[in-house]
């Protein structure tokens, strides 16, 4: 039985996380039981939307246990399988990163078919972020080409994909907003037509300065200014999908109305919360024109990968500052 | 030539109308040109909406020109035409009501059928108010039988036929808000399962308590604190029609947003925005149902009818008091 190294909520965040609520504990893993896979993780998935799930009971997954290890997208190999249909041996995508191994039921993995691309990707570009974008895109927006589209957290993971995916797609101008150290990111890696700063201007203004003519789409993963400003900005007929409303996690339950919801009635806008989950029929459609893409070399992917479970802490405080630019992982 | 009063706005309102602003006035009218008919007005509609359109450039609409007649859904006679089709006689639907003639190109009347229902059912039940809420509940909201809805302004034109289509529809629920003197016209002339008085108890609270499941959809006539408290009870997947936004017309560009704007994402909700003249596409289908309803005895529909052009200030006044309980029409 191998001894395993995990990452503990050691106790619940009032306000702002700190090290001392992050714990490394050792623990014995067991044999698996019938039906379990013994999987040795190999890299896993470093996301903002972790940093509520420590909080409270209001986001919509449950919150992490106190005392429980963490969790997180992860790939890894079986080393130990009671299940039928895994060998051992086979490469696995689970949710129980923040550990060296994971004990799981078999309903608990998806067995990875061998693929060209970087095991690391099935945590970014090909697993769910790539399909929120994806899915957020087509299903959700049903952008269509020549339209014009206002993407915040551009340079985020969901972002960085939803940008060049909308350029592949066809729409006429792709426009980010992101924190001043990744603007250059934006534009000139990503390949935005326009990028700009949310922190330099009030951000209606630098978004109607980006787009002259309007915008079509917006994807939100921040709602708030931004949020308020797309309305501002979206044509007639225009469309909004909500992925993520980071700049309200903090009060879910606020009743402030904005003056300027008005807009939707005005312009006809439609205004779609999506959560990824609800798309999972479109994975093999998606992995289809992602994996084409990846072997085009018409999308960029940059990772910052880190080394040993004991990196992991200090790489999410790093994530929580805006410290990187790319998709985080930690690799074991 | 005959010659004909007509309600002119004389001055924008700074704040509150009141009766200085609106004058009446004599004037000729001049005969029909080519292509145009002159209409006796029969009927004319009063709307909320009239108001903000007298204030400034904000609304969707073309805001009422100072020193112009005012603009309404009116229904006439013709009495002298140089349009070919549109014999001395027929009845016509057109926009130049507030004033006892019009003379208007050929493109801006509509020719009436005969029917058996009152002609001034044309500016209600069977014209834009009664289109808007079918077109909300079945185009927009995708209404399927066994949901519940949440409707405000419950009393009012548009909220009072989504009630009674939606039930005439299945819908299991179908609840209401309006102000204090209109619960029981709601309940029970109008037969909704459940009404609130908005003004009596934090409208979430009421509408939690009316909805113990729920709701699936939430007609919008009014925005602000109904929006929010429907986000609050909106069930996963649910959808809004946003109609109007009542409560911000006097500040469209207010830049405050919703803590709980986070809901779209949580339940993957869909807020659309509506405009009627989007939906005239269903305009036969909607007579038929409607027309079958009206014959059947299922839609109760209220009227409150003033007479002669003098009357139209002060009804419009007490509409925008909230005074009546239904449609307001000046009759000729």
């Amino acid at each position: 039985m191998p001894t395993s190294q995990q990452v503990i909520l050691s106790r619940r965040p009032q306000g702002r996380l700190d090290a001392s609520m992050l714990d490394i504990e050792k623990v014995t893993i067991d044999e698996p039981a019938e039906n379990e896979v013994l999987v040795r993780n190999i890299v896993f998935s470093l996301d903002p939307y972790m940093r509520p799930r420590m909080d409270d009971e209001r986001s919509y997954i449950e919150p992490f246990a106190v005392g429980a290890p963490l969790q997180a997208g992860a790939v890894g190999e079986v080393v130990a399988s009671r299940a039928a249909d895994i060998p051992v041996g086979a490469h696995v995508l689970h949710m129980d990163g923040w550990r060296e191994y994971a004990l799981l039921p078999r309903g608990a993995v998806r067995l990875l078919k061998p693929s060209d691309h970087p095991l690391s990707y099935q945590l970014g570009v090909l697993g769910m972020p790539g399909l929120t974008a994806y899915a957020g895109l087509t299903a959700v927006a049903e952008l269509v080409p020549e339209e014009s589209i206002y993407i915040s957290s551009a340079a985020g993971t969901v972002g960085a994909m939803a940008g060049q995916m909308a350029k592949l797609m066809g729409a006429s101008q792709v426009i980010g907003s992101t924190s001043s150290g990744k603007t250059e990111y934006v534009r000139d890696e990503l390949g935005f037509d326009e990028v700009f700063d949310y922190g330099s201007a009030p951000i209606s203004d630098s978004l109607g300065h980006a787009a002259n003519g309007g915008i079509d789409v917006y994807f939100d993963n921040v709602g708030g200014d931004h949020f308020a400003a797309a309305l501002a900005h979206l044509n007639d007929f225009g469309r909004v999908v909500m992925c993520g409303t980071i700049s309200s996690y903090d009060d879910p339950d606020a009743k402030t109305v904005p003056g300027n919801l008005f807009n939707i009635v005005r312009k006809r806008l439609r205004v779609s919360g999506m959560y990824v989950n609800d798309h999972v029929g479109m994975a093999k459609q998606f992995s289809n024109d992602v994996g084409r893409w990846l072997s085009e070399g018409r999308l960029s992917v940059r990772e910052n990968k880190f080394h040993g479970i004991e990196s992991a802490p200090e790489a999410f405080f790093g994530l929580l500052k805006g410290d990187y630019v790319g998709k985080v992982l930690v690799e074991l």
